[in-house]
């Protein structure tokens, strides 16, 4: 079973605060990015996994998808995405990714934000998700980026020049990684772009576009503290097509 | 036109005595998951961009290649290259890859081995690879990994807890990098994986596989230096179809 941080109340207190839960969509920096990379919604069967509050369910409704299925691990999360949603065509339900099974060819379109980095067995998640779509349906995904998340202790320093960097170590090195995120020993797991690219094609998924999200200038005119973002990307957004 | 460093005699001197030009193919670590990456040569006409010394031009033909038209933009190489084959069916020629152009639909395989991060027009490079490719033709290339080369002065340090690890910073900040390599400001363009594989995509490709190289637990043991490969990869290897 993946490690259920959500429903630990340190850490769910802190991560309530966060912008993109207070202020939803717009204030996640990443958010025209992945918007970008969507297909039309108009009538599309939509599972989103790893919901969150549902900020996402509830915005592709609004773009026309025919019904919106939202999984999450955490009852903290269920209970305030159903608190905040009145519509029939939005289910959202508890469940653990790392072990869940979806009916197949059920859904014309899988959406994932910042969840498949907590999961273990990439490959039967890929498995899994391919199965559930039709043919021809999408998958648009969103991770830590490796660059991100590969070292031991990943943090910035300021080199011998006086230019702020990321520390890299560990990249081939693929696997849990512990991090202290609003608790103590936030487990993740380490794959590098290659393993996540090709467990993709080889399960069958055609890749359609890879993003590594970068702040556009008038983001960080905006909102100065995203100017890191250009020295190392933080996420990684995948696109791709059964 | 492309930076001609390797007709710089200083250069030329020092990079002729790397092992993978005094070895060949056995010298260059990352060959056998090239090797794996090649698609079956039997009957194939194929280009091979930035042949340098034509060691994987005449492999190619020991492989059963039709013909093999090797190109580079330097003169030490070519006339070293030439000097190296007895086949009437492999060909030199000198070429600046940054505004050749090649037949349509003459080639059943492109490669080329560390050339295209020398190469500032990405977009019409591969525009001319994609047309010089018949409908099913396959392009493997090898470039520097984008988390070897970004950073504004890319080194080793030792961190606070005693880690090595590898410096990261302006990776969002694609275009030229001057590094110090045999000769001072050898002249490289940074691109992000992303803009790397979408360039591909946009042209017509599909992704077959991506490997960011690493090293073995055998080589690693014939090799000790090799253990740092790990750390962070130094090579990206894509394979794509047209």
């Amino acid at each position: 079973m993946a490690q259920n941080i959500y429903d630990n109340p340190e850490f769910f207190a802190g991560y309530s605060q966060l912008p993109r839960q207070v202020h939803g969509l717009d204030g996640a920096p990443e958010w025209p990015a992945i918007r970008a990379m969507l297909p039309d919604l108009v009538g599309r069967r939509v599972v989103d996994l790893g919901c969150g509050f549902g900020w996402v369910s509830r915005w592709m409704r609004d773009q026309g998808a025919a019904s919106v299925l939202g999984f999450d691990l955490s009852e903290n999360m269920i209970r305030r995405a159903r608190a905040n949603t009145v519509d029939p065509e939005i289910e959202y339900r508890i469940a653990d990714i790392e072990v869940m099974e979806l009916p197949p060819a059920a859904f014309d379109f899988a959406y994932s934000a910042l969840t498949f980095h907590y999961i273990r067995d990439f490959q039967r998640l890929v498995k899994m998700v391919h199965q559930a779509l039709v043919p021809g349906g999408r998958l648009v995904f969103t991770i830590e980026h490796p660059i991100f998340m590969a070292a031991s202790n990943p943090h910035w320093i300021t080199d011998e020049d006086g230019h702020k960097a990321w520390l890299v170590n560990r990249y081939s090195d693929e696997g849990e990684r512990r991090t202290d995120w609003f608790a103590k020993g936030v487990l993740k797991y380490h794959r590098t772009i290659g393993t996540t690219l090709n467990t993709l094609i080889r399960t069958g998924f055609t890749i359609q576009a890879v993003e590594e999200f970068a702040p556009s200038a008038q983001q960080i005119e905006t909102d100065p503290e995203l100017k890191d973002e250009i020295e190392r990307p933080m996420m990684l957004l995948i696109s791709a097509a059964r």
